[in-house]
This record gives C-alpha cells, sequence and structure tokens, in this order.
C-alpha cells in the first residue's frame, strides 16, 4: 500500500471543536475534512446534547479507519447519530491495520465520577512512562496504548470538586506538547500546553466556538478567526460563555522553559491558507524559498539559457514561487515550469500489484512533462528530505526526461533528529542527514544529483515571526530539546 | 428489522476459553459458533502469544457486531491476526444499532501494572452501582457501561501481589451472577460465581485445557468434557495446569446462601445437545414435556380423532416429544405433526419493508402445514410465554388453517418476575403473566385458545436433577431472589 | 466454504411474479424469501412501473450474490429503486465466485422492438446447444451462458406481431423443462413447459395475480391459492385480466409425450408446507416414511428396548414422522428422538479455517444428543442419498454416541442418473449409487451402518397423486428421459 | 454528492489495452489509474487467457463502481482473477446511482460465433438511432442503453468469415466518433474514427504492444511512446504481430470529410503530461496562456502594485504560467501568485450534510490564501466556463479575501454548442455563454468581475500543431459539427 507523501513526516493530528451550534456534528466534520492534511488513516466525532438539569447529558460517538468522508458515508451519521450542540473531532495516522486494535482512534470517550468526558489530542507527553507507572501501580487500568489517556485518568483521580480545576490538575501534572480539545457534560475545554508546540486557534461562528489545530478549518464554515489558543492556556467554553460571548480563561502553571512552537508546521504540515503562530503559513512558506535562492543560487551560464525551476507539487509550490520571485529580483534568469505533474487519485487503498517495483510507486504518483525538462539546467525545489528515498525516485525520474543538470534545494535544514513532540518521523537511523553523517556531498551523490543545497538554521529561522516572545522548537533540525523526556519513545510504545 | 424469537427471554452471552492450543483461535472460533444460540448480534476473540519470559506477551483482539460468522468472515483474520495459544470468546446481545456505541463489546481487554487482561463475562452484577460509585469517588474512569468492567478495575486496584489473588479479592467484592473466562500474560482463568448462576464447563482437548457455557462447545472441536466448573471455583489454566494435566482450583469465599442454577436454562436458554448442572438438557426437557401431559392432558372425544399435538420448532421439539409419549403410556389418542415450518434465513439483517404489518412478521419465520392441521384438536407446546406477541400471532396463523380447537400447553410456569443474573427479560409490565396478574383465563383469551396451561413449578422442580445440594434460582417464576440487588437495574444502565 | 446441505441436489431455481399491486417488488421480496431454498446463492429482481400510454415503461433491477435478505438489505432499494406495480423475482445458485462473473444471475433484462423484456426461469433447455449455435450462426450475441437466454434471443426474432405470439413461438422451439416468468411493458407472463417438470402456481391477492414456483410463497403475502398453471399452459395477466380477474391462457404447442412431473420435487426439493402438483408436499413425504417403514422395518429383539428412530433434520423430518407412525401401526416398539440437533446459523460465509478436517465441517452442522443413542438400536431415516459423503460423516458422528447398532432407512430409491431438467445433481461418477454399481451391500459397508434400505421405485410412485392424468419424471432414479437432451450438458457449459 | 470539477465538461472514457504481457491486468491497472481523469464513476477490466490451440480462451471481468483503485481493491483481483497475457480497460462516467443498472459499465464481453469478444468505446456513435432501430427490427435483444453494443451486433451479424474484416465492416457501418480497443480470441484490435475525433496512441513494453487514449498511460507503466493510431486506421496486435515486432494495419473506409480532432482535450481534457495529436498538451496550453496575456493583457496602474496572477488549480496551471511569462516578456508587471489551495481529498463519497448551502460546496474544495489577495488587483486564469455555476461560486470567495479588483481571464473562447462525439456536456440551455447569448459582458456581470476575456479561436487554432493535414473539431466553440447527428441525443437514451 502507498501512503500519500510517504517520505514525510507525518502529523499526529487534527483536532476540532464546537461549542453552541444546532448543527454540531455537521461543523466538526467539514472541519475534519479541511484538517484532513494531518491524519489520513483514522477519524472520529462525539457529539454531546447538553442538558442544563445538571444530569449526565448523552453522548454519541463515531469513529472509523480512513478519510474523513470514508467514516461519514452516510449523511445519516451525522444528522441522526451525532446529534446534540457540541462536538469533537480528531484526524489522526494510525498505525494498525485494518483488523486489528481500534482502541487507539480518538476522541477518547468515558465516563467518571464527574460525568461524561471526550478528549482529542495532538502531540506527545514527555512524561507519558513515568506517568503510566505511577497511575498502573495505583491500581489503573488502560484501554489504548496511547499517551492521551493518561489526561482522562489524571483529571478523574484529582481531588478538586471544580471538573475545570480537575483538569487543570492534570494538565499540570504532565510535559511536553498537547493542544486538546475536551468535551464534558457542561462545557467545551481547550488547552494548549506551555511551550504551545502545536498550534490551536479560537474562531467564531454564529454566537458558537469554535477551536481548530488550523485556521483553514475555520474557512470551510465561515467562521470568524477570533485569536491564537496562547501557549499554557485553558479555554473554557460554556452556556455562560456564549452568554458573555466570550470564553472563560485560565493558565496553566508550569515551570518556566518558555515558548516553543513546533518550526516545523511552517515548513511542511500546516496548510498554506492557515494562519498560526501569528503568521500566514504562505507568507513564511513564500520568504523560505527567497532566503534559499538568495543562499544558494543556481545561476544559468548564458542568460539564454535560463535554468528550469520546478516544484514537488503540492507541498513546495509556494517556496518555489519565493525562490523564482527572488532569482527575478536578482536578475538571474529562471523560468518556472510545471515538470511534475501529481496523480490526485492516489489513496490509501491504491494497490501496488507489483511490490517489488520501487520505481512504480513513484510513478503512480508523479509523472514528468518531457519537453519542459529535457536538455535544461534544471532546479528542483523541495520542502524537505527525511529518508531521502522518495527524492531519489524522483531524480531518477526526472533524469528520464533528460535535463541537463539537476540541482536540489531544499527550504528547510537537514533533518537530523526525531521529534518527541508530536511529529512521526522515521527513526533516527532511517533520517538520510543522520544517516549520512549531515555529509551533504554524501546526500547529493546518493540522490544522485548535481548540487544540493539546504536552507540554513538561520534563515529559516529568520523567516518566521518573532513578536511579543514568539520561540520556537527546531529540535529536528538541531538537536536541541527544549523538554526532555522520561524514556527514548519506541513506536511500539505509543502504537501497538 | 426481525429478530429471532424476539419474544423469547434472551441471554445475555456465551462465553469459551482455551489455553495450551496451537490453533486457539480457531478453536473459540468453532466453539462461539456451537454458542451463537446465547448471543447473536455481537461476538469476540482475544487471543495471546504467550512468551514464558516473564515479558508481557502479545494480546489481539477482534470485535464485531453480528454472527460469529460474520465478524470472522475472513480466513486470515482468525490465522494471521489471532495468533497464540490461548484465547478466550464472547458472543452477546447488543442493544445498540449498527453505528452506535461499540464499547460494550467483549472481551474486554486492558492493560494495568500486572500486564494485559482480557475478560468475557456471563452474569450480571447485583452491586455494580454501589461499586461503581465507590470505583468512581476514588477517580476512575469508565470506558463502559457494562457491569463486568468493575471486576477488572477492583483487580487493578487489588493491593495482592499475586495476580490470582487479584482477581480472587476483585470477585469476593462482587455479588450476583458471573460466569468469567479472563486471559492474563500466562494463564487462563475461569470462574462461577458462589451460587452457580449460569453454567461452566471444563473440557480437555489433546493436551490443553478448554472452558464453555455449555458443553456443545466441546463436542464441535472434539474436547471431552472433564467435569463442571463448580459454584464459588476459580479455576487457574497455565502452563503448570498443563504440565500437571490438571487446573489448580480455588475457592471464592461468600457469605453462604447456597447453590442457585438457573432453571431457565434448562427450560429454554441452553441447546438440548448440551450437559449442564450435571444432566442432559435433552432429558429434562423431555420430561417437561411428559409432566405437563400429565398435568394437563388433552383427551380427544373419540379415539377415532386422535389429538394432533405440534411444537413451536425448534426449542419446544424435545418438550413436544415427551408430552406424545406420555400420552402413548397413558393411551391417550394423540398424533405428533409437523403444522409448523420455520424458516432458518431470517437473519439479524432481514427488512420488513412494511412496518406495520404484524402478521408478516411472524409469517416471515413460520408456515403452517395446512392439511395437518385442518378440522383437528391441535395441541401447541411451547417452552414458555414472556409477552405473549408471538404467541398470539402464531395462534392466529394457525387459526387460518382451519383446525377445530387450538389448545396451548407451556412446559414452564408463567414468567412474572424479571432476571437480574442474567438473562434479558422485558421489563415486568411487559410479561403476560405479570400483566394480566397471572390470571390464566385471561391469557387464554388474549392469546385466543380453547385451553391454555402451563407446567407448574412443582413439576418443573421434579423434572431437573437434585444431587448433591444442587439447587435452583426461581426469581422468574416465584419471585424469590436468592441475592439482592442494589438498585433495580434499567436496560440503560446496562446498555446505553 | 461450507454450503447447506452440501451432499443433497440442488435446485437450479425458485421463481417469482406480481402483476398489478402497488407494493409489487415488496411481495417479490418476501415471495423470494420463502423460495429461498430453492436457491441461495444469487438472487434479483425486476420491477415495472407500467404505463398504459403506450411507450416504453421503466424497468428498474437490482441483482446480486447472496441471500435475499443480503441482497436487499437495505428497505429504500426496495421503496425508491424498485417501483412500480410489477415484478418479477428469481433465486437460484450460482457456481461463480463472488468476484466472478455475474451475468448469469436473473432475471435477465433486455430491450428489443417489443420494447422491454425481462426473463426468470427455471428448468433446463435440452436443446440448448443446438438453438444456440444456430443463434450465433445468425450474427446473435450471447452476454450469459445460460440456456434462458436463448428464449429472449427466439422471441426478439420472432416474425409475429403480437408479443405474446413471439413468446410463445419461442417456447414452442425450445424442449426440456421451464417454469417462466416474463415482464414485458405491458403484462406479467408465465409458462411451464408441456412436460410439466417444474412446478409453477397461480395465486391472487388483493385484486392482482400472483405466480410462484411454490405455494409457500403465496402464504407468506397471505396470497390465495388458485390453481397449478398447467403444463403447456401460457398465461398473460395484464391490465384486461385484473379487470376481468382472470388471466388470458394459451396452450403451448408441442409433440405430445405427455405430463413428466419432477417426483424429486416431492422428494427432498419442494418445502413440505407447500402443494405443488395437486397434492401437500407434507402429505406425500409422510406416505414415503410409511412405505419405507412398511417395506424395510427394523424390529427391536425385545418390546423393553424399543429402537430409537431419529431424522437428519430438517429435511426427512416428515418422513420420519410417516416412519414412526407406520411402527405404532405395526406394533413394532420404536421411539421417535431428536438424536441430531442442527445448527441453523451455518451460512454461507461460514469459513473452515481446518481445511483438511472433514469430521468438523460436520459438526458444525450437526451435532448428537448424546443420552438419546447411547447402547441403542438406532434407526436414521434420510430423503435420500446422493455423494455418500456427509452420510457417510454422519455416521462416524453418530457412532462416537456410542450406539449399540445403526440402521439407515431412505425414503426414496438409490440417485444413479443425472438430471437434465433443472436439478444440479453431482456428475454421474460421484453418485454413490451409480459409482457403487447399485450394490446395497457395497454402499451399505461404505456408510458403515449395520443394515441399510432404500424405498423401492413402486412405492414412491404410490405415494404420489395420480389423478387426471399426472404423470412423473424418475430418470434420477430409473434412467429413463422423457425428453432426449442434445448435449451432455457439462456445468462448464452453464455456469462458467 | 459533490463531484470533482463539477463544473467542466467530462469526457465519456479513457480506454488501455495491452497484448503480449505476462501481466496484462496489472499493467492495465496501472494504465486506467493514469487515465483516471477521463472518467471517475465506473471502471473495469478483461483479461484473456489466450490460447493458440483455436479452442475458445478464457476471458475475465471485472467491473464496479467507483475510482479504479477502489474497485481493485483486493490484489488478488488482479493477480488470481484477471489472468492472461492479453488485457483491456475502460474509465467511465456513469450517471448511474449506486443500486441502478449497472448494465452500461465497460468493457461489454460477449460470446458470438466467432468466438469471445470485448469491448472498450471512447465516444460517441451520430448514427446510433438510426442502427439500433434496423438492428431491433431484425430481432436483436440490447442489454445496455449504450451506443457502444452496436458496434458489437453489427460484428456478429457481418457475413465476413475473417473476424477482422467483420470488425472492419462494422465500423464501416457506423459514423461518429470511436476510440476503440477489442479483445478477441486471438487478438488485441485497436481503432480510430476516420475523424480522429478522440486520442489514441500506441506503445511498446518488453515485446508487447500497448494502446492508450493518452502518452501519460504508457509513462506509468514504463511503455515507449510509438506512433498515435491514425484516424481512420484499424490496428491488429496478435501473435505475429508481436513476432515480427509490429502491428498489422488496416484503413476504415469512410466518406472523406477529413481530420476533426477535438480541440478541447488541449484546451482541458488530456493530461499535461501527455502528448496527443503530435504535440505536448503542456506546450499547447503554455501558448494558449500566452496568447491570452497578448490579447486581453491587464496592465497595473503603478509598476509598484504588479497584478497578483492566480490560476484555478490544477487544470488551468500551465497556462496560468504561459500568462505570466508573457506578461514578463511585455514587461507587464504582474506576480504568480497561489491564491487559492485546492483539497485534493474531495472523493465521490464526499457528503454535503447542508444540501442548500451553495457556498459550502465551493469550500469544500478550495480555499483563499487571503494575504496574497488582500487589496490586489486579481487576474484569475481558467480554463473554461461551462455552466459558469462554479466560477461565480469561486468569484464570491476571493471576494471574501479582499482584493481590489478582479478580472477572469479564460484560456479558450466562450462554448455555446454541446458536443455530439463524447464530451458530456450540459445541455444548450444550460451552457452561460449560450444562455447569455455570447453577452460577455452579461456574463462578466453575472460572474461579478472587473472585466471578462475569452481567448479568440483564431488565437485557440494559432496554438495547436497543423502539420500534415491535422485539424480539428471545433463544434463546441463554432457550432460546426463535422458529422451530422441522426437525432439530438438525450442524456436518458445514453444512460438511463
Amino acid at each position: 500500500m502507498l501512503t500519500l507523501d510517504s517520505d514525510k513526516p507525518r502529523c499526529n493530528c487534527g483536532i476540532f471543536g464546537i461549542f453552541g451550534h444546532p448543527e454540531a456534528s455537521v461543523m466538526t466534520y467539514y472541519g475534519l475534512h479541511a484538517l484532513q492534511h494531518r491524519g489520513q488513516e483514522a477519524s472520529g466525532i462525539v457529539s454531546s446534547e447538553f442538558n442544563r438539569s445538571g444530569k449526565k447529558g448523552k453522548f454519541n460517538v463515531v469513529k472509523g479507519i480512513g478519510l474523513v468522508s470514508d467514516i461519514f458515508k452516510d449523511d445519516e451519521t451525522l444528522k441522526t447519530v451525532l446529534n446534540g450542540t457540541g462536538a469533537i473531532g480528531h484526524n489522526r495516522y494510525s498505525t494498525t491495520g485494518s483488523t486489528g486494535n481500534k482502541a487507539n482512534i480518538q476522541p477518547f470517550m468515558v465516563n467518571y465520577k464527574g460525568g461524561n468526558l471526550a478528549l482529542a489530542h495532538n502531540g506527545n507527553l514527555t512524561n507519558f512512562h513515568t506517568l503510566r507507572e505511577r497511575l498502573e501501580s495505583a491500581g489503573t487500568i488502560f484501554q489504548s496504548t496511547s499517551d492521551s489517556e493518561i489526561i482522562l485518568h489524571l483529571t478523574a483521580r484529582s481531588q478538586q470538586q471544580d471538573q475545570v480545576l480537575q483538569i487543570k490538575e492534570a494538565l499540570e501534572a504532565v510535559t511536553g506538547a498537547y493542544s486538546l480539545v475536551i468535551l464534558t457534560d457542561t462545557s467545551l475545554i481547550a488547552a494548549r500546553d506551555p511551550h504551545g508546540f502545536r498550534p490551536l486557534s479560537l474562531g467564531r461562528l454564529d454566537g458558537s466556538f469554535v477551536v481548530a489545530s488550523e485556521t483553514c478549518a475555520f474557512d470551510i464554515i465561515g467562521a470568524e478567526f477570533v485569536r491564537d489558543v496562547e501557549p499554557g492556556e485553558l479555554l473554557i467554553v460554556d452556556q455562560e460563555a456564549i452568554v458573555q460571548n466570550a470564553p472563560r480563561s485560565l493558565r496553566i502553571s508550569a515551570s518556566k522553559s518558555g515558548c516553543h512552537q513546533c518550526i516545523f508546521e511552517y515548513v511542511y504540515f500546516s496548510r498554506p491558507d492557515s494562519r498560526i503562530f501569528g503568521e500566514s503559513v504562505d507568507r513564511v512558506r513564500r520568504k523560505l524559498g527567497k532566503l534559499l535562492a538568495e543562499e544558494s543560487p543556481i545561476v544559468p551560464e548564458s542568460p539564454d539559457d535560463p535554468v528550469i525551476v520546478i516544484s514537488v507539487p503540492d507541498s513546495s509550490n509556494t517556496a518555489t514561487l519565493g525562490f523564482v520571485s527572488q532569482n527575478v529580483k536578482k536578475n538571474v534568469k529562471s523560468r518556472l515550469e510545471i515538470g511534475l505533474i501529481r496523480s490526485h487519485y492516489v489513496g490509501r487503498t491504491f494497490i501496488q500489484p507489483i511490490q517489488h517495483d520501487r520505481e512504480l510507486k513513484v510513478k503512480t504518483k508523479f509523472n514528468t512533462v518531457k519537453g519542459v525538462l529535457k536538455d535544461r539546467v534544471v532546479v528542483i525545489v523541495d520542502d524537505s528530505i527525511v529518508r531521502g528515498t522518495t527524492s531519489k525516485q524522483l531524480v531518477k525520474l526526472i533524469r528520464e526526461a533528460e535535463p541537463r543538470e539537476i540541482h536540489f534545494r531544499v527550504s528547510s535544514p537537514p533533518i537530523k533528529f526525531p521529534c518527541h513532540y508530536g511529529m512521526d518521523f522515521p527513526s533516527r537511523e532511517e533520517l538520510i542527514a543522520n544517516r549520512l553523517d549531515q555529509d551533504i556531498e554524501a546526500i547529493r551523490q546518493e540522490l544522485g544529483v548535481d548540487s544540493l543545497a539546504y536552507l540554513s538554521l538561520d534563515k529559516l529561522l529568520e523567516s518566521v515571526p518573532h513578536e511579543s516572545g514568539s520561540n520556537y522548537c527546531t529540535a529536528c533540525f538541531s538537536g536541541q530539546y527544549p523538554v526532555p523526556i522520561d524514556r527514548e519513545v519506541s513506536k511500539d510504545a505509543h502504537d501497538e
């Protein structure tokens, strides 16, 4: 089976929540559709029919393996099963097979002394193992192997009387990355860890409030962007918030190590039409392309023979535009061309009947436009290189179109370290930059290109906004982890 | 949708377990197939790849809605996914719809400090609400609304060091009905509550041990019946048990209120080819028919015009044979006929496109053999009457075949009380015998028959074995509940 | 995969038609459900929205592989897709796999100069190959490998102006067995070949007319039986027939070789609650049992030790009752017992994960009731033996219950010849009676029983009605084929 | 349900054929994947296990509704069911619902006197009704409502002895558009109508020959492009062709009205990475963009405020590049931006739970990149406008991003006439250019843009190659139909 962008890091999830809307689950469905790029293997929605009398409301849940549109195929599901004015949803990558354990699909939905609780989580907890062992000693049973379940247990065990304080206490006990939406019997609660690793934004729609990983989920339903949920903020959207037209906000106390937003969200994860961490992704990505062209230009030998610049569609399109525009500015003769066509019919279920043929794999996804490349000096702009395997196949494919030279430009630095805060990278050993010891020349040879250049970390940091104490996590490039982890997280531990 | 025997009480489940067999999940599949009559709406198998080194083994699970053969349609599931030498399985009635909450499908599979734990339960706990509240206060979260989950939490919270003692402690804290199979990282554990409400038997197959709700599950796989698991017994089948060729056995301590085996298992639930509570079900059922004929015979007006005795296939076939044989003995002229043909193609998914037509419902399941009934005095023998709705439709159907008279004989007493120990009866108000205040004449009129008689409770008790302190629960007939319940269990509480 | 009654001959199909009913497809659905035993692997319904203006009506079709209730799972299909006041339906055995060619599933639906035409056929044409070759020479293309398609081509090629005469001409060109329902733009047409091999009956329901293979399909929808469609009759049910309250009738001319109704319909195929060929199937089957007991009784050694008579459920239940009643009459001490329990959960999809284990196969379908058989002289009554493989396994299974002796009695003669008129028998070489050269002693040894007896052909003929020139085809027993075939029909030719 | 590009004309199909390859159906699967854009609602493959002894080979078929990857989900289907060294495949638009008549899904597979025949057709026959009536009079029955079936009947009725001549005779009887692949018991036959309306190319792969609608299907399997199948050519690929390394070629005689290749294939249908009618589609499309900028430039008021040029992804990307490059050449200050992001997760099953909300429909497919458009003069380049409904919604969406002005440029002339040669256009009345009587100002107002310009027909013709008598059909723009039709083809007639 071929997964889309199989050589890109994968985000663990996209989350969405809404409170106070008559068609809450329908809005969540659209929101998850807009966030589909953040998780394509499993999805779920929990809705709640709130009831103000204090009795437990009714929670409804539908979860499944596949794209959002596969799971909620039946119109009736949204309208009949997922009733209620509040809902949360989750997209994720699931490494489990179709017949395997589905216990890890979110949102998680449980009962405890405080009533119903449903939770959807984006991020990874770094003290997961320590907490799990502590809870196990105290007699807790676990249904999943997910770190997210920890938060539910901590909430249930809190001695606080108030439910919001129970949740706050739970969040103060965990470390690492979390952007969260929680549905309770009376409210929608959103929270973002004190480092702000993952994005989370607040919006408004017809008197209701919405929360989503990215603002593109607001656009699809016509919601208005209000502001980012701040690092360390706990937002309570309940009946009172609707009346007051403002959610209540608490601060999660934490040992101050400052804000560390994931810079890779700008490089690759987030959609270019989203605005995260205070800036449009498109704008940052265009700047990455410009600085890349500035740092590592390809100058044609003769002005009559401009270099051909192509992007790897669609993720590096914006950076490629930036790259070309910088050339124009510097009078470097180059021409943007569509050299690669991408098939958009490659879904999860695409079979590779001939397993051994690696070349076919890349060909089901990409084809070259031959006339454009032949006898030309070609620059490929890509946003990142992880394992390098797809890049290598791509270069091979482009070689068949007989360009004169191929130059590879990457709009981010070499990825050398795994992420512990919510990205699903291959292991350290599989990262080409780590494997080849960051030796650019060795990587160039392995990819089979005439030249190779990455954007420097300095320039990357120059491309992103730095207002009001914004700071970034660059661990995958620099190895500087802002939060230590209690144990190297093997994939098995998180997803069996 | 039409469910089979929709007017019969429904058993909550059938359970099966095996340890030490190279094809454990395949054997469990066949065992569940043989126990299909005990639960037809959902099913699941957990298998374990045991590992003697002490490290946690790998547990595999497949669960779903439908018949066993629907869920494990794919041969590969059993062979590839459900690996291992130990397995447990569960059939159940699920009141949840196809898109609803599947959290209540068993076996439950969790992790806790002692490792993996999977559990399948037949029966109802009577102190469920009290225990749940206590656990909730202590910070426990619940994934399901099932009482069975309680046992897992109690085990996890036990301070005992030894896992078997943890389970024993948990079982000593619960009251009510349970026949259980539990899979741990090193063993299969089987237990039956001190009253012995539900059946549970131990068998042997090629050096491995098997446990099942009924012995018909042993026959299908060629296992040999060893003995019943005794009321209050906790059996440990582990590697040592295999070597010793005998499981270890503990006693669950309990306030002595004695053995109370469910007499309705003999009347209707168990298969006639099973041996439960020390006796063949077939033999008991035949005796019920005899005593019924003795108590309430139908004597033909003339020996040349014998009465026609028909059964409601298939559940009352054996009792009907007993009824006729008693007639022979007493020289009452009667003739056994197949007056009703039952369709065996009516499955879970059978649609009733015309919802309002109640007659069509019974006709999709039964048809009369007209020549046999016309102008005859007909005796219908049925094993029980619950709501009375199907019986009434059946009588109406038979009337269309123009018999001279219709007499209805029931091989058990009137059902007047709900069951709190594992049968899914309608509410008290829906039971025809309760509704019509046990007035046989009123029930006769409602059914529209010429005479109606039930077997007396005394005769019912006379039909069942009474060796070595065997005693029976007759609560549904007598209202004498051997174990009090902490709260009237509404259906909502157990299956939302 | 295990098929039900895998050792019984299989009928090619059941057909149903209705005209003039507002819920025609719903009625057809129920009718096909009642005829499910005549074909369990594929099913289809064509409905027509008649329109009196002369313009072509709209025909709707839904077909699929599986049971009727699997294919029409979706309530909406019947109500929304299959609109109209006329419909025909078909159940069949399909030898094609789930992914194979579905072109042979009926009803066939085509367009020709006369408008729309849909056809459902039960039976086999004996001059199929000759006609197909003739049509091919004339430039006809074939979509299926089915003989039924021939009738459509012959109709389309007829030079008759009137559509009914076109169909009549087509039927006069074919020989062999056919009971047919045809839907045209203005009528439902039913026909039965001049020999009357397969049953077909006419009924009435609320002013509409219905036609079905067996009367049990009338009972389920509450239709009234009018009469059999006569051998050689062509019935036209159109708007006029509704107004006149009587279908028009034509005679299909044929070289007179007389009526040859399939006697095996009485022995095994038809449901006991149906009335075919002028008599109740139940009554005939009971008589078969009586004559069998008369011809080949088993007398117990001592009156205190009666023989135990058991049936192979459900198909031989009625004959077994007849067998026992004859014993009673003759004062042969015998006792009817339920010695075999049959699982009714074995569907098409039942997997046999251990393919090599033949014993498991019979065990998933049958189990013995042990106490009933142990140390007894047991008589098994079965309706027929085809290959003998299942009988052999059944005997083996019964042996495990340790009876003293096993006697096998068959309520029909040895099957020695294949059927060319619509039954799907194994090849001649596989028939045990043919293979062992009709040597009863050899068959007895192969089955492993203490004695074996079949009913004689004379007695079989004595059991069936003979009024008004009724005559029977006994070819499978006697080898006397009333209609010659143009070529030995291999299975491949009919179902590729 | 939302279909992709619901406002674009839809091509009737893509076809593929291969002969002489050990994995013929696997290659066909990949070929159909590459041709997915030519038909996304139904697909099928027929393979043949050729046998040289003259006996009929075995044909295998799998067809279904959905994307290629949905239908051939099961790896085993290709490897186990679709055996053989020859195969043909077809992608199509089906207007039938999921439960409706599937008889129109191609390839069609039939039997006739000459053996097996399977056919896949791209195009529309213009004398369909005349021929169908003639065949019906002669007694032909029709299984589908497709014009393609006609070719099979004509072949079967031909009196020619040689199969190739039978097919030739059939093709000489039909008029209109057809690119065909036919599988016989001994060969793969490819044909293209004398006007050459639809593309069809010949390729070579490891000693086998392949035929496909577009060359992108060769690229994916690594086949080498040999040449176009010529208008009026009938190619025979059989064992001899393999040995000779050249297919045999016949000429279909036709009244000479010359070559009329579909110019819309260049404008929108074909993939930019394909080479059709002797030229790369990418190159033509780029030229269309250039000439459009030349004819209807947008000059910024000030050089410091360049106009923003955006494409409607992905179909107008190439034309947009051409547009911008012409601006550069002419020193018109403009900047290419990615102003619209397209979701590639919108599949066939995407539900629109809120049917009435037309805006949501466009938002599930597109989102704007706000920063890029705000306060800017924006030029949208699209390849064509059909109904205008999507364009209108798109403009509305872009307006929400608050540009100063919106200018709409279309790289083809106004579409005013339906196509009778294989494109599925809306009816004449629905075409915006026809509806508004070609009044550009009226269309501009309806779309709500500040200016609107289409490419002229002259410039369109200037962009395409004209070597060696190449000529084009421009009927949808000009109304000049090169081949008359026998009856206005309503959609009902072709797809009921």
